[in-house]
């Protein structure tokens, strides 16, 4: 049994941690931690979490919990993070880091959208961006998985062959994102009270959101090129999913057929990312609590522009499953332990 | 007091126009008519329209209607509704047809979406577009509208001052939009059941959903060339309202106040469109049951992109409440009357 | 033109008031005060109130608020609203309290269960309970006016005729509430948070809510001896409405039609109650945004029990428009002026 | 590995036996039917059910369907399916059957309710009622399993402890249930399509509803004597989720610890039922997509009232996880196996 230890585990993706990991056959949780929440059960802040019902939150003490576990999830807020994971690393652990604060290969780039600086350039550089569909091998071999964001997750995967198969022009493209209400995260703030976002829908962060400029790095290194975006967040009235809707024009007349096979193609030996038929497009409710990534794609032929639609649940393949996936493939186990779970639907 | 018709008063924007006339102090509605509810009281069918507890649902039979109303408001499918509003017009009546037969000026164009031949094509040139934002004088002398859809009141207000003061390039926009269910209309489909919709999110119809065409009929109209858009519409699981993400290049370099002062001056002095001011966004739930559009922009200085977002009520401003708009005007009532309620929020 | 004032008018029942008041053809709102929007636009807070652009929240200073208006709307919390009641009263305004503070003539029972004591027993005893449906002759006289709770409101005109008439068992009463999550106020919590109101249901206080001594209060009054009861209320993922269903032993074996009878005699001239026929129950969704009050009831035949049940939009009924109503009775305006508008469905 | 059958598959219940299925280790499924999608793919109705993308709905066909499985699941609805069962059980063969059927051991109470004739009484008088918390011996030795309906397992186990140890007068027995729509089924019908349901809430079947007899039956069984209650279900806006309040006078002055240890002491070994703390209620959401039950009760000291309120998940818990619990019990598996998974919050 592989112990493992979650920093900052009561938020919504420290519990989603919590639940897959109960059923993974070769894993222990022994700590987890909360500033807000030390000295509390699980339970108290988590009902549904009934098999924890015995474990308390601790404060986050990288000393004391450095003889605790060997493999590190840090679920904490951006900036936070970085001595953490400095913490844990620079001692041999491995590490899988939910913020955004090893995310990004150039500090500049880091610092500038963040707005902080980063202390540990050296160990940045040893970081595997987490997306096991484009870094798997990287991923097992190495000790520090900066776990990607929701948003980037979706439309990566979403734009992902048809930049890889060159059949787009990256200057064109246009990523219209929405999600729901648990990617703001487990916390008082009147803006996501039930009755502001209830039946209300709206935009955000147009052009300013943070995930643009990860989004941007991934698209970079498919193409081989920098790609800029535009990248627009949305709020929907649902605990969870995102669908993200991406537009490209197309370098040359393509059919629909056409780029699915391409598509299929790519992801043919990928457990976690399903092409729909032609067709079809992915609806967030049919992945709700799995780590299952849905792709459709549709060409305009007026227009000669490649939509391209990805859904997948922001807590499961959008973070905590990905951390799960990415600790299997780090581990040596069956990438898909204890995330095989079907969707709750409805 | 004007007597009022209203042929297919059992979906929602028959429902709609009842409610919103209950409180038209100039208007008097004489009949309602159902082929599937005749018979039945307009409370059996909708329990919160308590005003009309005595008004009976009648078939539909012109020649008995002719002679009960001056103006008729004709919520009927499409393709049904061409005879209806013959009927009505070619005997003098005022008509405002919800439908889409009357709103494609090019009968090849509507033949081709709507996959059903136009009889009357006499009468569609007589047909006025019913955007008073657009087309208010038109309105004002005209016996017939053809009462705009939903998603392109949406899309043509956000984008009208865009093209009309010549700041993009019309041949890089893309229209994301989502809607509320109700759009959908009101009828027995698992498809739109609670469980199917709820928690969840997706596109659909991408590339060939038949507001298409009458989005760029307005926007050529605007730009005065022909104008060929991307368009995809999204399913929100909220009953009411559209928000509309739309996305082009601007020609040449421009801040965001620089492009707000465009839409300002377009919409100062329009009653029911709203121009929110710099690093605001609308959101669907600040409309619902109201007659406004609420319209944010933002210009990606990155990418060199406008961004422009708004929102209405799909069955107020998107349909009922724009009918009502047209009658006052064409009644020439107070364009208001009737109108001026406040969103109902949370 | 009356000249009204709202204390407290950043919380919903605030925010409702200024909608309700803005279609009411009598009356100016003149000032609104709240502590932590001081300085701010009503639109800065609430950007559907699209009239109130240019008001703005002021501190709550009653010798400044007294020159302004004529009539006081108090939105505050309990407790505080006890002196901004004296100040307005004292004055010789007229003053409606939205708070509990003077709802319960019994100040040891207001002390026992607001844990607080009440300062002003001498303008408590001049408070009438604006319940109209009950006391609208001394609403029409009266100056200070406690506005009736959301959930009493419910509960007593489910089971007024019941009891007036003498029907029910009134030691068997059981009241079963069902509440959208706006009763619980606008305020950051993460209880109220979204995710954690939505796909949920709960119960909560259980025979420990407040609103439990109000309707025992006014049940004994009608029953003309102390009445008890079970009060339960429950937390329902929508943003409005209230479902009270209530439960008591017939004290003679009596038909639903027969018991209907009696509620159709009880209610026929109330302009905001209106009763279903049988094997109708009302539905939240059919008052949402408006006024009414609509009652179903059924006797089970099997356990000679009256089932009633109720419903009315918490914010309207539950609130604002009942203070609205109170407001047009003491004013000697026509009752129903501004609140005729039917509900917002779907 | 046990080949098990499912009939009637296209429904929420039979969508949910797959799922949960999939992750059980010791069962294959082995053939899915449906009538109105024979010949479709399970992944054309569920694209949620990524695993089953080769398997096809094929018609019910006894004849062919009893060589191809040892356990059957029957998700028919009443009444079609006494012959089904009559099928596999004459045949040998393990049946669990999800319909109302064999529920009710009177069978003049059946057919009063269910307005059917039942034509298999001998077998019948073999069926057990498929509550593993008070029949667990008796499905052990049971070839066919009577599934409990959604409602009657809430109320069942909030009410067993104070029934089986004496605490509350039955006669006095009041259960208000609130249930999430899956529990309506998967079908095409207005009533419950998303925009009549989302912002609702409504009492139905008062007095009526069929589940009514069989709770009855049930704490009859468990009071030794005949019990009638008053019992309400209402609809939530949500898709799945049960919460179950229950009135009833205590026979003796009891303080809600006293009760608390009754309820403990009950459940102490149950896997699936958890007692919640002094002043904590369940909550619907604690409970999605998994099998367990959360109990919470408290005695309203004023009125000496027991007030017990549960949730669970109607699919799981109130439908397809019992029925794998059950079949768990009968093959002699660990009677939690495929069932441990945690409830997806938020």
């Amino acid at each position: 049994m592989v112990k493992v230890a979650i920093c900052g585990g009561s938020g919504y993706t420290g519990a989603e941690l919590l639940r897959i990991l109960a059923q993974h056959p070769g894993v222990q949780v022994t700590a987890v931690t909360s500033e807000r929440s030390a000295g509390k059960r699980v339970t108290d802040i988590f009902p549904h979490l009934l098999k924890y019902s015995t474990l308390v939150y601790e404060p986050m003490d990288p000393a004391r919990l450095l003889s605790k576990a060997d493999v590190f999830f840090l679920a904490l807020p951006h900036a936070e993070s970085q001595e953490a994971v400095e913490a844990f690393f620079s001692k041999g652990k491995k590490v899988i880091d939910l913020s955004a604060d090893f995310r990004l290969s150039d500090i500049s780039v880091y610092e500038k959208w963040y707005k902080t600086p980063h202390h540990f350039p050296t160990t940045l550089k040893k970081a595997v961006y987490g997306l096991p569909e484009l870094y798997r091998k990287a991923i097992r071999k190495s000790r520090l998985i900066a776990n990607p964001g929701c948003y980037p997750t979706g439309a990566v995967l979403a734009l992902y062959p048809a930049i890889r198969d060159g059949l787009i022009d990256i200057d064109t493209i246009v990523v219209d994102s929405k999600s729901g209400t648990s990617g703001a995260g487990r916390k008082a703030d009147v803006s996501i009270s039930f009755c502001e976002v209830n039946e209300g829908f709206k935009a955000y962060g147009i052009g300013t959101h943070r995930h643009t400029p990860e989004i941007e790095q991934e698209l970079s290194h498919i193409a081989g090129k920098p790609v800029m975006i535009d990248f627009t967040p949305h709020l929907v009235p649902m605990d969870r999913g995102i669908v993200t809707t991406a537009y490209a024009q197309l370098k040359k007349k393509l059919s629909t057929a056409n780029v699915l096979n391409y598509y299929n193609r790519r992801y043919s030996k990928e457990p976690f990312v399903k092409v729909l038929e032609e067709g079809f497009y992915p609806n967030a409710k049919h992945v709700r609590g799995s780590n299952y990534c849905l792709v459709g794609i549709r060409v305009n032929e007026r227009t000669n522009t490649l939509v391209m639609v990805s859904t997948i649940d922001n807590l499961v393949k959008g973070a905590s499953g990905q951390a799960v996936q990415n600790m299997n493939i780090m581990l040596g186990l069956e990438e898909t332990t204890a995330l095989e779970g079907l969707a709750i639907c409805p």
